[in-house]
């Protein structure tokens, strides 16, 4: 299976401790989060420098050789798991920030290294990284360009792909293309990064990038609001992007099917209202000045209410308040690991959409399995919901997928808001994207990676 | 030249009035802005449907026909200038905005819809399209969409690119790629639109965009700020990024240079000091609440000034003022036409860069042209510096043009900030691009357009 010869040229080309075949192979290298279909590697590469890199790909490229890239092992859909006979190439040793500069507000970084290493330096340069996830400590910067992520500073601050301002990446052939752009505005020639943000290492691998970084804002200010129905979360979410002058930068709606659950499950945590409310919404104002910012938002909340698009607000009067707030939102994954088994769904739809697509998919799930559970929150300016469905029953949750799956297609929404599709997802990819997009993702990857190499079937399914 | 055969095919394809030929074309198909290299194309097709597009496509493609894509005709590298024995394919029949999405806020134009009717179709929704330029009346939707467009609100909003959500677009080979997103968050699969964007039709005629609204945005507010030199620019930048809090949409620092000739050249416009300063900065923020919006800039200013980084500071009182603070900037179109011959550049530096960018290139251009006029503006915060230089003698523009590249290349620069490589630029593209990523580029056009037909010669040199 692992030719003799390719073994002995890429032991050549890493060294000692560049290279982990047979019992050297730890448990970590099998699987990702996604915890399925562990696989233990034919070998691991662990390439120091991107020269190293590059001479392995070409040896694999020349030999035919499958590889698998893999980064923190935070991803959620299978990516980063071996696929039997593949060799993992491992990023861990390529790691560690090259360059902060600080006028120009750009850091320039090894793939390998981890988010909050990178929001760390920013913060200690009086600067600010915005991209923001729970596996913040374990991720990795190659890994959040390969899978463009999200998190919670979306609506203000755009995915990865808005923070990426230039990147290396090396070809299945071993061809380093280096494109470490500085600029914000770049208009010489193809915008050759963006054909690896988001393209799960199918294309290339990643090595390098130069990452946008903004002016500190220290000031956080959020409040928990209640209103009656979706029609007012609109309303409040076009109302607060307007009056609070670009300095949104949560808006976290909360159904009352996750609010309530959370409560009554989490002991720790209250609400901070009496009563019971359809849907609640979590924002948080990003700035510099925080009693300003707290005056302002109480004034339009206070207009809001009046108006009767809201119908009760709670503004945070203190950092500790503002973190149990958080807790609410935060609290899926006490839930997740109280809940199991289920399906974690991580949807977009048209936010016009919204409200029939819940109803539809509520009643569809409801028919097939009476009593089901489906708590429901998201990053609804953005478009993104994130479902958590279970019957308490393992045998269910395939069929649970494809019903939630074929109301996101009708609802003319995408299986994948920041997950990305990997290898659970792959075979749903046809519900969000048709024919003629499916052709031409093949047509650059045939023309990328003619001989397949590159994480082969992850994304699409193998040339 | 043009095949008798294919000609009767697209004849029979368009119908009458969907192709024009010989004299019925007038000479607004045979050049760009740019008005270099006029030429009238061997035929101009004028699909009223992307079915039509398509169909005429698939034609020249089997005849190896080359064509070159019109939109409105205002670009300025000569990229929809027919280069000889090319066919024009014109995209004003096809227009028109086919929905406006007020809860999702989004908008479905066809690509030869006018920039300016989507800004005012957007704002009768209460709605804001962002991307603004001088051409807005002229320039298309699909145009902006293939040369990433800039403009004045970069800052805040991004390019063109940022307000795409997606797309349409026909193949070289008149396949249809209908990927017509409306999604913020969406990573199922190859993000596709990123290919057709900025590549210039290179790749594919966009047909359809779905483009990306926001709140309204009603007040704002203006200053034009004095400083003492580019390291206050830089501080005042980053203070107003800051405690603006994401209000921020315009930063448009004029060098002495260029303030003193327009003030000097335009009798109407008067600067808002009395003293003379090295470095102004016109600033914008845009809000919802006028009063509130001006107080804070007036108390930053006010800071800044104690503080020693603002050395005179003018917040405009009335819209009147604000109109005319930004005449100055504006300026810079009649400073053109009174400047001729001369060579406006678009460049981009990284802002480190950029003192010492500009004393080398100023320093390179005396040496070889002593008393040489060189005027200086710019989107600083986007990295953006435009240069307009003349020795008053055409025979120069060609060493001018080498100097400011060179110096650019030298710099970490980019050639081309906004406006695009097109023809006028292509062989200075390698000052910009490294030999891997052109190749790149070259791998990324055989694969979708193999037989070269689409915009030959635009950005890279013909395959």
């Amino acid at each position: 299976m692992f030719d003799d010869a390719l073994k002995s040229d890429l032991r050549a080309i890493l060294g000692t401790g560049g290279m982990l075949a047979d019992a050297e192979i730890s448990q970590r290298y099998n699987v990702d989060f996604s915890g399925e279909n562990a696989c233990s590697p034919a070998a691991v590469l662990r390439p120091a420098t991107v020269a190293e890199l590059a001479a392995v790909l070409a040896a694999c490229s020349e030999a035919g050789q499958a590889v698998v890239v893999q980064g923190g092992m935070t991803g959620l859909c299978g990516g980063a798991t071996p696929q039997p006979a593949e060799i993992s190439i491992s990023l861990e040793r390529l790691c560690g920030i090259e360059q902060l500069d600080r006028d120009s507000m750009t850091m320039t970084v090894l793939a390998g290294t981890a988010l909050q290493t990178v929001q760390e330096a920013a913060a200690s340069a009086g600067l600010f990284f915005p991209l923001d996830l729970g596996a913040r400590g374990s991720c990795t910067i190659g890994g959040n360009i390969a899978t463009n992520a999200g998190g919670n500073q979306v609506i203000r601050f755009g995915m990865m792909r808005n923070l990426v301002l230039g990147l290396e990446a090396v070809l299945a052939d071993g061809t380093i293309v280096s494109s470490l752009n500085k600029l914000i505005k770049n208009n010489a020639g193809y915008d050759l990064k963006q054909l690896f943000i988001g393209s799960e290492g199918t294309l290339g691998i990643v090595t390098r990038a130069v990452l946008r970084l903004y002016p500190a804002l220290p000031a956080k200010t959020a409040a928990i609001i209640a209103v009656a129905d979706f029609d007012a979360c609109v309303a409040l979410l076009h109302a607060l992007q307007g009056r609070l002058g670009g300095s949104l930068s949560a808006f976290e709606a909360m159904w009352a099917s996750y609010f309530d659950c959370v409560i009554e499950k989490i002991g720790k945590l209250r609400s901070p209202f009496d009563g019971s409310y359809p849907l609640y919404i979590l924002v948080q104002s990003e700035g510099t000045d925080h009693a300003a910012d707290r005056e302002r938002l109480e004034m339009i909340l206070g207009d809001l209410l009046e108006q009767g698009v809201v119908l009760d607000a709670a503004v945070a009067q203190s950092e500790r308040e503002r973190e149990t707030f958080w807790q609410i939102r935060d609290g899926i994954a006490e839930i997740t690991a109280l809940l199991q088994p289920l399906v974690a769904f991580d949807v977009s739809i048209p936010i016009s959409a919204m409200p029939r697509f819940l109803a539809e998919t509520e009643s569809a799930l409801e028919a097939e399995f009476p009593g089901v559970t489906n708590l429901v929150f998201g990053h609804v300016g953005d478009n993104n919901l994130h479902l958590t469905v279970t019957t308490g029953n393992h045998a269910d949750l395939k069929q649970i997928t494809q019903i939630v799956y074929q109301e996101t297609s009708e609802a003319g929404g995408s299986i994948a808001a920041e997950h990305g599709i990997g290898v659970t997802r792959r075979d749903y990819l046809q519900l969000s994207r048709n024919e003629s997009e499916l052709a031409l993702m093949r047509t650059l990857k045939s023309a990328l990676d003619p001989k397949d190499i590159l994480n082969p079937g992850r994304v699409i399914s193998r040339l």
